[in-house]
């Protein structure tokens, strides 16, 4: 194995291992930092600078181009050229990163994408009653912030507490709902958690609503897996039996809570002071949450039980909250294509496209949209979740022991391992990355089989050569050794591994493909695709290219922008005005069903083929 | 004792025992049937025609006159005239039903409120969804009632609910919310209930919304009563300790359930048929109501901590009915002036008053509503509880065993008992009635002094001389000997009772006087007197004026309005409409601080000296 290279970021602190060669921007994606590239990573738009403050890296041209000199001898350097060669300390100013996109909402300059957040904080000193005013206390406060609609449990004491501090005190609103009246000031502490349900992973993410910007993120796996890893597997299990239903949604409320605990302990919150929780996630991921029966989407024409987002109280599905908090769950446009694409699409104002643009978010379903001419079509493949370490024998999520990414140079075969530890599996951006270098090695053909080592060019290393090893008649890669690995097991891309792979790859593709048939566009037609996702913003899109998960583009044309979904949901909770616009997205959004597609299947066959060449 | 006729009302079947002599429409207020009389029973609009069916009843020439020789022939009479003599049955055409003005409401000739109820159902059938129409099922059945809010605890199970009987059920819709949807055609099956939320009494109407009518009433005692019998003294409760408010909160709470229990019981309907409950009381009890702390409404400026109507779920104050169903409780108008007068104002329409008219409701607190010239100036007195029954010797709620009239005459003495039970003690009406007789043959003088016999003129007829007893030094009036009471014990009107029943009498009549004063109205310019409460319908007019309660005008000027606040409530649930009205009725009337008027306190003492003569 190469050595792997140890790169701290500041001010966060996150420490990444990463091999040789591997670009800062790709470093800081594996640490959780994804940088702003509208460039897509051409070295051209100097969004992505960061700055070297211990340990050397050497600059390209483009960094001197774009920086200057000066820049360059302080350490400053474009993430998306210059590559790690030592370990070193790296800074990463607030303005790289891509997130600080919703940071910037709610501040003074911030016109990017308007609006305020539906929650607000005001303190009021209300001039006590007199026999001159003996206006009602709802009135009395009304007069200073108002007209609003009031929850009845505020109301039970509000003329006590009022009375306390002489009628001084911070009224709570949201959408034109008093959810509390707080003794003191306290408008400096309001706070909302935006969530990315997806079927694998939830996301959260706590913000500062004063402040307009994230402060803590937490993570963790959907437990709804134990029902199945797929989101058909768990419909089915609601058809089973209805009970499933509310078991699924105690579950995923269960780990909600859960990580808006973790979010409350990290920064030290109080929890009664977040008011706000918007959702998003697919479809059925929503529809489980709300607790609401999602069997009907699991037989044509696979109708959701609705399309228009949901405002609701927190309490009502059981979040450990403000008593009083809301919760604004995503539109959907339809049966398979939900809020997290909506949130996605959000976003990234694809409803402003200029030009054409693909936006594709791999999770367990691959979610595409196609903005053209001002329309947007969205569809839904099953991808599965082969890429999320499911169904791969060596499979595994990304974290500790995971091989995360696999160079093959001169024969020699260098692993990234997450968490600098021996190896334990692979992760999806390995998968990719092995089969891309198998392709190009030809020990794998554009059939997806992998050929014996007699059937090799001569050319082949014969370090190449000893890796394939023939289980039963079948020939598996080895990728680390038993001495090597960290369960004392050899890791292995099997036969049937690469067939996983293809299944999902191909309904991508074809999905892909269909959509921009049918808009009347070839790939090189794109301006821009789009890669969302966790997953999405890992892969190297040379090698996702190579073995057509993503169409034969530029790289430049193809552009990270992270978790795209909880970024939407950021949005919504950071600018009201923002619901508008996903309602319209949802609203009119073309749903097209794939399945319905008289050449889908033709299209996927052909789809799971490897193309020929790069 | 006089004899007392037995008489039967149909088709209700209700029997009341009255004196002969008795007028048809006080035996028919008595049995809780208030007969229309907008000519306020001068016998010249022929609204409040009955029929006797058995038995015998002499008309009158304003009988003949009104109703011609043919319909007088075959039994009819004007109740405000004829006079009961002998038993009878007497059938009430629905017409003559002076609540029927709100049962008219939703039919379709009814123009009288307009509006149609917030709560309505509809039976759709609805297409399933196929490719071609794949839209998600609430937006499928939003197609057919409309866009509307919605429950979560509806979403759970909507999609299978469809799905079970091929998109068929009936949608139950209030304010544009679903509050249900029903398997079959449930939409005959819709009820309300109106509650007049008394500090003595709770009445509840249970109203048949798809007919527009009621159909049941069920009545008891506040339970609230055990920590005390006015607000005050709630009020204090509430003071005393924070907790009591929550107790308050559910005795009331328990007895609402009560008699929604009584009112399903006696019709047999299902009770999650019932889909909304409007409560009418004044301020202190709407606030105990929905558990708001009143304590501010116990010291000056007696602000409440609400005024606009609250439209709450009903599950938030506990009401055991359909688990969705909508509360909605009168706006106020001041600390003092609540929702029970905003509904009385409501229900007789005195927005609209073309002359001058005056509106009390006595009950414990005595509302007063002036309306002049389009305008409403109101005020509350504090009456007490003596009409009630409460803090007088013999005194008691207007039930079995309570006198409840009293005539004089030829120093004899004929009580009307309720139930046709001997006597146990005395309801406000009989108090009332001999007050006003005993004033007329002096036994009582101007200053409410009850005369030593020997101070009484030499007319006085012996009979009555002997009914007056010293007990240390004070007169006392036996009303029933011990031999003829229920309980064996002599029933007295004492001199302390004269006392409280000026007490109570001076407070209305004081701010009365004030009011008009302030309008520059004296009482003759009056066009009417609306007389409304449970304990209004039964007062005989001359008694009531005799003693100064009403001011000094024909009795044709004073009209019974029945439960003003129980037929609001029936208002707001059969005319959504009218809750504008209401709210504009809450806003627009001038809230009248009697406390504050420099001339209170001298026109009290005053108004506490009873007139001195008829």
């Amino acid at each position: 194995m190469k050595t792997e290279l140890r790169i701290v970021f500041q001010p966060s602190g996150r420490t990444v291992h990463v091999l040789a060669g591997t670009k800062i921007f790709e470093a800081a994606a594996r640490a959780g930092l994804l940088l702003q590239n509208p460039c897509g990573g051409k070295g051209t738009c100097g969004k992505c600078r960061v700055r070297i403050v211990k340990g050397a890296c050497e600059p390209t041209e483009a960094c001197r181009k774009l920086l200057g000199d000066e820049k360059t001898r302080d350490g400053y350097r474009l993430a998306c050229q210059a590559a790690i060669t030592e370990e070193c300390v790296v800074e990463v100013p607030f303005a790289s990163l891509y997130d600080s996109r919703t940071q910037i909402l709610t501040s003074a300059e911030g016109k990017c994408l308007g609006g305020k957040p539906a929650v607000w904080k005001k303190y009021v000193e209300l001039p006590p009653p007199t026999t001159h005013d003996a206006l009602a206390d709802l009135k009395r406060l009304e007069r200073v912030i108002g007209r609003f609609h009031v929850n009845l449990n505020i109301m039970h004491d509000l003329p006590v507490t009022l009375r306390q501090d002489n009628f001084t005190g911070t009224a709570v609103v949201c959408a034109s709902q008093l959810l509390a009246f707080e003794r003191g000031n306290t408008e400096a502490d309001c706070y909302a958690v935006a969530f990315d349900l997806g079927t694998t992973t939830v996301v959260g993410a706590l913000l500062d609503l004063a402040q307009g910007r994230e402060i803590a993120v937490a993570a963790t796996m959907n437990p709804q897996i134990s029902y199945g890893d797929d989101v058909i597997s768990r419909i089915t299990r609601a058809r089973e039996d209805a009970h499933n239903v509310a078991k699924l949604q105690r579950a995923v409320v269960q780990t909600f809570n859960d990580l808006i605990s973790d979010l409350v302990t990290q920064t030290g919150i109080d929890r009664h002071h977040i008011y706000e929780v918007a959702v998003a996630g697919n479809t059925t991921m929503q529809h489980f949450f709300c607790g609401i029966n999602p069997s009907a989407l699991g037989e044509v024409p696979f109708p959701p039980a609705y399309v228009r987002a949901l405002l609701l109280d927190a309490r009502e599905v059981a979040l450990d909250l403000h008593p009083n908090a809301k919760l604004y769950v995503f539109p959907n446009i339809g049966g398979f294509v939900g809020g997290d694409t909506v949130a996605g699409v959000l976003a990234n104002s694809l409803l402003d496209a200029k030009q054409p643009t693909l936006f594709i978010d791999i999770g367990t379903n691959g979610e595409i949209v196609l903005a053209n001419r001002g329309k947007l079509s969205a569809a839904s493949t099953a991808a599965g979740p082969a890429f999320e370490g499911a169904r791969i024998t060596a499979g595994m999520r990304a974290t500790t022991g995971a091989i995360e990414k696999i160079v093959v140079e001169n024969g020699d075969i260098a692993c990234n391992v997450i968490g600098n530890a021996p190896p334990v599996g692979l992760c999806g951006t390995a998968l990719i990355d092995v089969a891309a270098e198998l392709l190009r090695l030809g020990v794998i053909d554009t059939t997806g089989r992998v050929v014996a080592p007699d059937e090799l060019p001569a050319t082949t290393p014969d370090a190449i050569r000893a890796r394939i090893h023939d289980h039963n008649g079948q020939m598996d890669f080895l990728i680390a050794a038993a001495s090597e690995s960290g369960t004392g097991e050899p890791v292995y891309l099997c036969q049937r591994d690469v067939r996983e792979l293809q299944l999902a790859t191909g309904a991508i593709r074809a999905g892909a493909n269909i959509m921009l048939r049918k808009a009347g566009l070839a790939p090189e037609d794109l301006h821009e695709v789009l890669l969302a996702g966790a997953f999405g913003n890992f892969i190297r899109r040379r090698n996702a290219r190579r073995i057509g998960l993503l169409p034969a583009l530029p790289t430049e044309k193809i552009r990270f922008v992270g978790n795209a979904a909880c970024m939407g949901a950021k949005v919504v909770l950071l600018s009201a005005e923002q619901r508008d616009v996903a309602e319209k997205i949802a609203e009119t959004t073309e749903h097209v069903d794939l399945s319905l597609a008289p050449d889908f299947q033709e299209e996927f066959s052909m789809a799971m083929l490897f193309p020929e060449s790069e």
